[in-house]
């Protein structure tokens, strides 16, 4: 199996359907199969050897998935590009990754010659915009047009299929190495959950597509079932809800954030949503405010959380439509897949008993090949097949899973263990505040102390004390923040959650906090 | 990914709920897994190393299904022996596979003497009856009961999973090496395909579990999604209609044929089907008469048809219920399953234009390992990645494959190339004919020549001339059959095809007709 082979598929059943609507253009099978062919043989006439990497830095359109089944039918590796990274970060990436090629939209254009001073190794650079090319830089509309189409090279199964760089919250990046079979087992699995997606559907790409939730589960999905892909740049309520109504689309993913957005957004009353029956979120619980305002949103459509990481291709356990139906186990994570084991661990890799919080581990065939040179990593996440995800979390007796923290958000204060979730989930609930983030901090009395940093809402106040009486109405006095902070934003990652490691750098600097 | 996955991941989330029904004896999930793994650990106490073969020549039984789990858990190799071969033909497999530990069943104890005669290798035999087990053997039952349960050994993907013979219509038997991972791609693919059977169905199993149909796609596809699995010792149509409305079965597999029985049963008007909401037949196409009966037997199911072989651990295309609901291209297979990738090629393995004949051959992560100690065989049959099925069909233009015969069924008559099947839809036509199988013999004017071997119906007559010109009317003359031949019954392979290699015998002693 191999990351082209939906598209071979749709070649010989339906060659005329759309595969891709991009604003007003369309694109359909033949079209596509003979411009990836073509761009194929271009990479090739550029040098690319077997094996190697070819990044992508751009936001979402129909070139970017163009650009997903070329690399591998040239027998390239994928590096989708986390386009919220700074350029450092990038230039770690590119370097790490030795990334010789590199293919970037208006949008990043303009960052590539500060990515040449820091990388010396990036020896082309193509321009997926319409016009002329900047400086230095190949037009992508040229090299299809200019070179000679060739054969799929058809590799997979255990081949390396893709970099995808991960990491931001809890370290420094690492290149998670997937296969073909990694990526579309995890989609194969996911489907055969969820019996929800059809041949032939319409799927909406809101979200950044080099996020694997987007790649793998909404992207590779979809091709496999011969899916039309509905591609909007970027994340936008409005021209979510006016595509959804324009193209009929049938399956949308997105993150919670997103997901209230749309619900939230005032043109839900003026346009007609009943098109879409699936709608995904993934990366956190839903409340269940924000799930009725989605059913109502979305009249037609099953909801379905997937909870997962990077070196899952993505996914590990589903919160399915019944589940939220019936408005149950919503803060639940769900139980895995059909094609991944789960259990909960101790530190010494022994299951513990259900409703005991230990460390997340799955196993099966989306486990990755490993992270990309980094042979002790590897080692220390995969152990006996098992990936351990550094979320700690238990299981209750219906096999459903509940993700209590990270590992490494976990506080230790006074050697009771706090989890940092259990604390915000306290603190949010306080009328003034609009956001916060927990964390522990050196604390010469308990070790750890835990701390809450807080964004008040616009027109309200609270002190420190506030918050910690109200948190001891909900929790334990230990778990009660012993000191708080007021700020005006939390900085957050890509995917929406506060950014801890930075969060934590000025109360741990010169300490070792984050030996493992 | 790992055959026993279901299992743990139903000891998880439904430890109570059946795992499997046999008459009166139901076993949850918790006592199964229980089971599983004391048998696993008689396993290992008897000797069974790390991937030995290990067979088993029995009835359907939830035993045999229990079988089916503890090999893997055990780190040993599935040897389902077809319950249908003679003595000679198992011995052959025995050998050939070096299996030295045999379970069977009350059916087969008594060819166990016979078997021991023919091949020395067989050191021990496990009786999966109940009571006494006969002399030399051990009890099933007194192995789990005194055995310790060991750990599952987990060992996956890649790995050999079983060794499933087949090859009886067309030559000697051949060991198909099926991995894990080609099993578990090939049951994800077509839940993925299908989305139709739920988590927790019921699933009936009627048919021979030896035969991948069953195996495959029945029983992993069911212990994926944490189905109940609804044992029948063998089919016999009035007990498939009673078991459904007893234990209320959802899903059903079942050979053209036997679907044909449950429809025509009288049985079927005193009984409440409707629980079935998908019945899958597979191994040839339905008439539209048949399929009439069938839907009105089944009033809530949607009927689905799967073409496939051993090798494709067993799924390659399907016809799915859309099809069958508008009756349109029922004499197509239908189109590949997702995770399958299909073409129709000419001798030298390049693809022919849409509607003409070529071999189909099929591409994806199902595509066997190779066959057992025959590396020949193997490199001729899997060539750059491409199984070559040896059937011979064509592709229309909306990528539906329509099988026309066997390759090695196909006569070659005075230069033209003749497909048996074809013939044998037009002497099937004629009014006195109840079954015939057509033939190439060999003929000094013709190199080959048509030939009809034919069952006339009770009471009916017809001669070879009436036949002929019958043909002449619906077929070009060539192909009509130039001999025919009157006999009271058809040499019948395990699933329902007349047997050509024991029909063209007689004619080709001595010659090399099979050189390929």
């Amino acid at each position: 199996m191999y990351l082209t082979l939906g598209l071979h598929r749709s070649l010989q059943q339906s060659p005329d359907a759309p595969a891709t609507i991009f604003g007003d253009r369309v694109r359909s099978f033949r079209e596509q199969a003979d411009r990836v062919a073509r761009l194929a043989g271009a990479l090739r006439e550029l040098g690319v050897r077997d094996g190697e990497r070819v990044g992508v830095l751009a936001l979402n359109s129909d070139r970017y998935a163009e650009f997903l089944l070329a690399v591998p039918w040239a027998n390239g590796v994928l590096n989708p590009v986390n386009i919220r990274w700074s350029p450092a970060e990038i230039v770690y990436s590119l370097q790490d990754s030795q990334t010789g090629i590199l293919f970037v939209d208006d949008a990043f254009a303009s960052a590539v010659p500060a990515l040449g001073d820091g990388y010396s190794g990036l020896r082309t650079v193509v321009y997926l915009g319409d016009g002329s090319p900047p400086a230095g830089m190949l037009s992508y509309e040229e090299l299809i047009s200019g070179a000679q189409p060739v054969e799929d090279a058809r590799r997979g199964g255990d081949a390396l299929a893709g970099l995808f760089y991960t990491g931001g919250t809890t370290g420094f990046p690492k290149g998670v190495m997937l296969s073909h079979a990694n990526l579309l087992i995890s989609a194969l699995g996911d489907q055969a959950t969820v019996p929800a997606r059809v041949p032939g559907e319409r799927v909406l790409h809101a979200a950044p597509m080099f996020h694997l939730v987007a790649l793998g589960v909404g992207w590779l999905g979809g091709l496999l079932l011969g899916g039309t892909h509905v591609i909007l740049p970027a994340f936008d309520p409005a021209a979510v809800i006016e595509t959804i109504e324009r193209h009929q689309v049938r399956s949308v993913l997105l993150v919670p954030t997103m997901l209230q957005m749309v619900a939230d957004h005032p043109a839900v009353a003026d346009h007609d949503l009943s098109s879409v029956r699936n709608v995904g979120y993934g990366g956190s619980p839903i409340t269940e405010a924000v799930l009725a305002r989605a059913m109502k949103a979305f009249p037609a459509a099953s909801l379905r959380q997937g909870y997962g990481m990077t070196e899952l291709a993505p996914s590990a356990t589903m919160l399915g439509p019944d589940e939220h139906r019936v408005g149950k186990n919503l803060r639940s994570a769900g139980r895995p897949f059909v094609n991944v084991e789960v259990q909960i661990v101790d530190a010494d890799d022994n299951e513990v008993p259900r409703r005991t919080v230990g460390e997340i581990v799955c196993r099966g065939g989306n486990v990755m090949l490993g992270y990309w040179n980094k042979p002790e990593e590897t080692a220390q996440a995969v152990r006996g097949g098992w990936m351990h995800t550094g979320d700690a979390g238990y299981m209750d007796h219906d096999g459903y899973v509940y993700v209590v923290d990270r590992m490494k958000d976990m506080i230790v204060s006074g050697g009771e263990n706090v989890y940092s979730a259990e604390v915000e989930n306290a603190v949010g609930s306080h009328p003034a505040v609009a956001a916060c983030a927990v964390i522990g901090v050196p604390d010469p009395e308990w070790g750890e102390r835990v701390h809450a940093i807080i964004v008040l809402k616009p027109d309200h106040t609270a002190s420190a004390d506030d918050i910690r009486d109200h948190c001891k109405t909900l929790i334990a006095g230990y778990k009660a923040p012993r000191s708080c902070e007021f700020v005006d934003a939390l900085p957050m990652s890509p995917t929406g959650k506060p950014l801890k490691r930075e969060l934590r750098k000025p109360y741990w600097e010169g300490k070792d906090r984050y030996v493992h």
